[in-house]
């Protein structure tokens, strides 16, 4: 793996889930971070400090000789932000997986999307080392550059298209996004019955590493998969309080079901 | 942890998925399996084989004289062949997570569960040492020979009442089949858009691993928990072809929602 490592001067535009940890990322491997934007005075200032950086709150105040801008916020105000950006031939990313490139078009000549497909929480430092970094950019040069940055913090670095991006955010909402529901209203069950959800704990860490290296459809169990209807009845009976719940109890097990009668 | 340590002398009833591991877990500690029956004569066999046993497929050839009986069989099979049992006084358990101890009542006077709460598979070797054993019996005495058992092949054995039993069954239907599932329709989105599943495993492998020391209502990420309704749409909208996983998509993305108001 070649890479020409270079000390980037990196303004970050948010100081969210994704802001704070890239932004820490980004620190620990040598870049130096200009500024730090938030609309509000307390993210950006807590965020700044972490980075030996400055915060803003105005856009107006954006240091315009950074050699690249990450907007970290959230996709419905990403096309705001963007209106009020002038950075010429900075290179300017966002970090949003549904996104598309083109929504960077009049921000700078030189644009692309740096998306970490990761569950990332203020809260809790991630190891960007295997996170897949997905990106795009609408040069070559740009590209080149993007990714020998996203190559100082990840070992995993993808080239991947707006249109399929969309395909991987969709997949990983199910993925991460579903499961941990699934994971949450386990946990309601059990608090409601005054079981320790400690109790599961061993089970989620065994369903999700033996997919690691197995097809997760071939490893289903559980009594949908085996065609046991009589307990599928006797826990929607269980969930008899719960209406909703119930049909999501039903819709799943019907799913699981079908899948197995496909393949 | 006191462990009175014996080697007892056991039948497997049924040569599945959990009564292969669980077999197998227990003829590395170092205990006798003196037959293993199924209905299935390959089946059987190949069990049978490897933990040095013999191989019935009549429970008129069961031998009378094991310590312990194991049945580990498909949920809606057990009442057949508990008919067929008359084992005086040896401890006959079920391994099931939805069937009552009581259902084993005519087969023997001392009767117990023994619920290894994990995802099983017949090709997946899996560690019992972290399992929990949900341990339950009709006396005392059974109990304590059951538990000194269950620590033979785990560190984490439980005494769990029938009604506790059924819950956390289910909510490990959630937690692990239904997670699960959600794998398995990330893996079909994906491979419908040649993008391999391996760009996953890491987002995988970290929302499991989130939970271990979180509560995983708070470590909720993703468009339905951020309000990001035009993210929701949009990929409501690449669903389009597929009437009920737009159904899923929508049922669980509101009830993120819901769960974030309510809380």
């Amino acid at each position: 793996m070649e890479t020409s490592f270079a000390i980037h001067k990196i303004t970050l535009i948010g100081s969210g889930n994704v802001g704070t940890q890239l932004g820490m990322a980004l620190y620990k491997s040598g870049h130096s971070i200009s500024q730090v934007y938030s609309r509000t005075k307390k993210s950006a200032d807590t965020l700044a400090k972490k980075l030996e950086s400055k915060s803003i709150t105005d856009l107006k105040l954006l240091d315009l000789n950074s050699d690249i801008y990450i907007i970290a916020i959230k996709d419905d105000v990403i096309a705001d932000v963007v209106k009020q950006l002038r950075l010429k031939d900075k290179i300017v990313v966002h970090t949003s997986g549904s996104i598309p490139l083109q929504a960077l078009s009049t921000a700078s000549k030189n644009h692309g999307v740096f998306y970490p497909l990761q569950t990332i929480s203020k809260s809790k430092v991630v190891d960007f080392r295997t996170i897949p970094i997905c990106l795009e950019a609408n040069t070559k040069k740009t590209f080149k550059l993007l990714q020998n940055l996203a190559k100082t913090i990840s070992e995993n670095v993808q080239e991947i298209t707006s249109e399929q991006r969309q395909i991987i955010h969709l997949s990983a909402v199910f993925a991460c996004n579903f499961s941990n529901h699934m994971y949450a209203i386990a946990a309601s069950l059990l608090k409601k019955n005054h079981v320790p959800f400690a109790i599961l704990k061993p089970l989620i860490a065994e369903t999700a590493s033996k997919i690691q290296f197995n097809d997760p459809q071939k490893m289903q169990t559980g009594p949908a998969v085996r065609g046991d209807y009589k307990t599928l009845k006797s826990q929607l009976k269980l969930l008899d309080g719960d209406k909703k719940l119930k049909l999501i109890y039903k819709l799943l097990s019907d799913d699981i079901i079908q899948y197995h009668q496909d393949s």
